[in-house]
């Protein structure tokens, strides 16, 4: 059973009343949510059954120029700004991690709801943000820090609270997919893409959260810990990144009718005993061409949810920019500051079930190897054993000629991570194999 | 502003009560949200902050087997049911209109939170439904009334609340799909798939509310009214069903590389002068292979929205069937009880935008028609005239020799329903007319 922290009451303003509303954050997200808060306040207030008016705007540099923004409202201490008496609501699309970590700790500790874009800080910060938002009654909403506009948060917290979802699965990250579709569809090599899309604004100046999966592994903690009601951080969820994906892999990709999508993956497991565990990662993989997942391309994210008696169900559109984060974002503003106006608090972090974490190494997974190999008498029977001996069963095995060896194509039956891992060690170690091309991991 | 009446703040039972549920109905849905809601009874206790306990359960014949249902539980009198004081939320998935109209109501009025999956109730009667909730201050949750399973009621509702949706276009019946499917697939007649579709149990004994188009209506009146803020009745749903598709229709779909889908459609209009109004419509039409909705085949829904910051969403997943709609249903439930137990109320119906329908003549379409002509000099100007002199402007022409005439296949552009319909009317005079084999509407 939930902690009874969770359950406190909340009694509302009051039907009529104004909502202050402190917004953390004026670049692309901040500016467009601060533009529509004007634009549609009528139709919010409507909604709401309060007018929201924004009272403070905190930004790092007073001394930028900021169009169209009333300097009176301006601060650079968020901190003193959230703890205001007459500040309702906080909105967070600061990014980072530690300092609006400190903000928003502060403003839920000064009973304060808080709506935040934040993925970073939300899949490394949830317990304790949670518990200060419970410990105050207030609510902690984010949809925004999951693909965007896409309804995924909300869907898993609430329309499917009825179900026992099995698994969510789908692609998260824009960046790292506009770089994926470019590598495949112009056979063009990881760096000059990465380079592209820095100039076209899809990659960061740094572009390590997005490359080396980190944003990935941010959302699938935050879909792992809504959909399987456990507690699941970012540090729980094994991650690979893209930066090794060489041209190479995507000539093998292209061989198998398959595209490579960086996914984020979270499974309900069951053992043996009927005991249940959670995984939740990010790789590349495979995905077959005719799978829904194969085209969503550029910018575009899509999201799978498996559950018990729901099916399947697949939800997809824009999953980054100013205008669908700040649609997430004022979803969430609009839902709180009801709450604040009416009373009572949305459901929060959920975490009951407290599943134990698989380690990776047990999940079932299925490799697809390109390598060369010597070609003489006994080769194949070599590389053959090396599975068997590692307890991974192959499915379809290709082989042709190269000018001095032989390219041998191997796709395994579904295996326990590890022993796949194992595999690919023996073989790197095998005489006659001469090289690795790619090992990917492919996903149905 | 929206009524005063939506925002009594009602004050919750408190952390650990428990909640009586009251289940009208014990069909295919009925028995799948009891069996689950004893099967999953810890994790809903958990998820909602006290247990969930059924009560009674209201069934129109007593007399027949119940297999593994208490009958202690069991009572033909829903009226009586609803009332009683260990009853806080009613489950109605009866069906129909006029009795569960009564029963919804005098839970309402005696305040008691409903679910229903009951679109076609929903569609009819929100407004008298949705005041009965709000004076008691409880909840009318119905999210399975549209799509089962597929959230799309709750984001409507909660995560596109800080947006502005411009339209909603989906497939929404899923017995239709199976028939224009089938129809489409195998070269059968309607009549033949028809009966098919009732024998596999796809389309109930009276078809009617399928076909016809007046459950998609039901859907399409729901998902107006929440997109637009505006109440929108399944009366100012514009209907057209299938039963008039012919094998010529499907022919003519195919050439066209396209296939022919049941739209529900749900547009936010603008007129010169700016002034908004509402179209919720149901009709067959002619969607490109390409689009993504020509591929939802069998039961299976989805749903498009548009909105001004989101962009583009789609969902996806299973529209019906016992287990996706208990999905659902529980969804709300478990919703519905945190409510109670915590106080509050989430968002219900909110019609202050009350935009106007707009009138059916005055929506933008496209047709595709296909007719047999005399093959002699003129005709074709002759055909041209009727189709400007009526103000639609034609896109694609292409004309082919028939055994003792032509085939003309025309494709216009986008014009005035009221135009267009009158070109047909037109056309049907004209003596160089033979016949008119297939005239059919256009989407992408």
């Amino acid at each position: 059973m939930a902690e009874s922290t969770s359950y406190s009451v909340r009694p509302g303003k009051g039907a009529g009343a104004t909502v202050g509303v402190a917004l953390l954050g004026l670049g692309t997200v901040g500016a467009e949510v601060l533009r529509l808060l004007d634009v549609r306040g009528d139709e919010f207030a409507a909604r709401v059954g309060g007018r929201l008016e924004v009272r403070g705007v905190a930004v790092s540099d007073l001394s930028r120029p900021r169009e169209g923004v009333d300097r009176a409202l301006l601060t650079d201490d968020a901190l003193s700004l959230v703890k205001r008496d007459d500040i309702d609501l906080v909105i967070e699309v600061i990014g980072g991690i530690d300092y609006p970590r400190q903000v928003v700790n502060a403003a839920l500790k000064a009973g304060k709801s808080v709506v935040t874009a934040n993925k970073a800080l939300i899949a490394a910060h949830s317990a304790e943000l949670s518990e200060a938002a419970a410990k105050s009654a207030v609510d902690l909403f984010f949809e925004a820090a999951v693909a965007a506009a896409i309804p995924v948060v909300g869907p898993l917290l609430r329309s499917l609270a009825g179900d026992k979802v099995e698994a969510v699965m789908g692609i998260v990250n824009g960046t790292t997919n506009f770089i994926l579709d470019a590598m495949y569809n112009r056979g063009a090599s990881y760096d000059e893409m990465l380079a592209e899309a820095t100039e076209l604004g899809y990659a960061e100046a740094d572009p390590t959260a997005d490359v080396d999966g980190y944003d990935a592994a941010s959302k699938a903690a935050i879909l792992a810990s809504l959909a399987f009601h456990t507690r699941v951080s970012s540090d729980d969820v094994h991650t690979e990144g893209i930066r090794h994906i060489t041209t190479d892999d995507i000539k093998a990709a292209k061989a198998a009718n398959s595209t490579i999508k960086l996914l984020a993956i979270c499974e309900r497991l069951k053992d043996e005993e009927g005991n249940e565990s959670v995984s939740a990662r990010v790789y590349p993989a495979l995905v077959p061409l005719s799978h829904p997942l194969a085209s969503v391309s550029a910018s575009y994210n899509a999201i799978f949810v498996e559950a018990e008696s729901a099916g399947g169900l697949m939800f997809y559109g824009n999953g980054a920019g100013g205008g669908p984060t700040a649609s997430a974002v004022l979803g969430d503003v609009v839902a709180v500051a009801r709450n604040i106006v009416l009373g009572g608090r949305g459901p929060g972090e959920s975490t009951y079930a407290a599943l134990p974490i698989a380690d990776f190494g047990s999940i079932d997974t299925r490799y697809h190897l390109d390598m060369e190999v010597a070609d003489r008498v006994g080769v194949l029977a070599e590389v053959a054993n090396v599975f068997s001996h590692n307890a991974v069963s192959i499915k379809t095995v290709r082989q042709e000629g190269l000018h001095d060896g032989a390219r041998l194509v191997v796709i395994t039956h579904t295996a326990k991570e590890a022993d796949l891992d194992r595999t690919v060690t023996c073989l790197k170690e095998l005489d006659a194999v001469k090289e690795i091309r790619s090992v990917i991991r492919m996903e149905s």
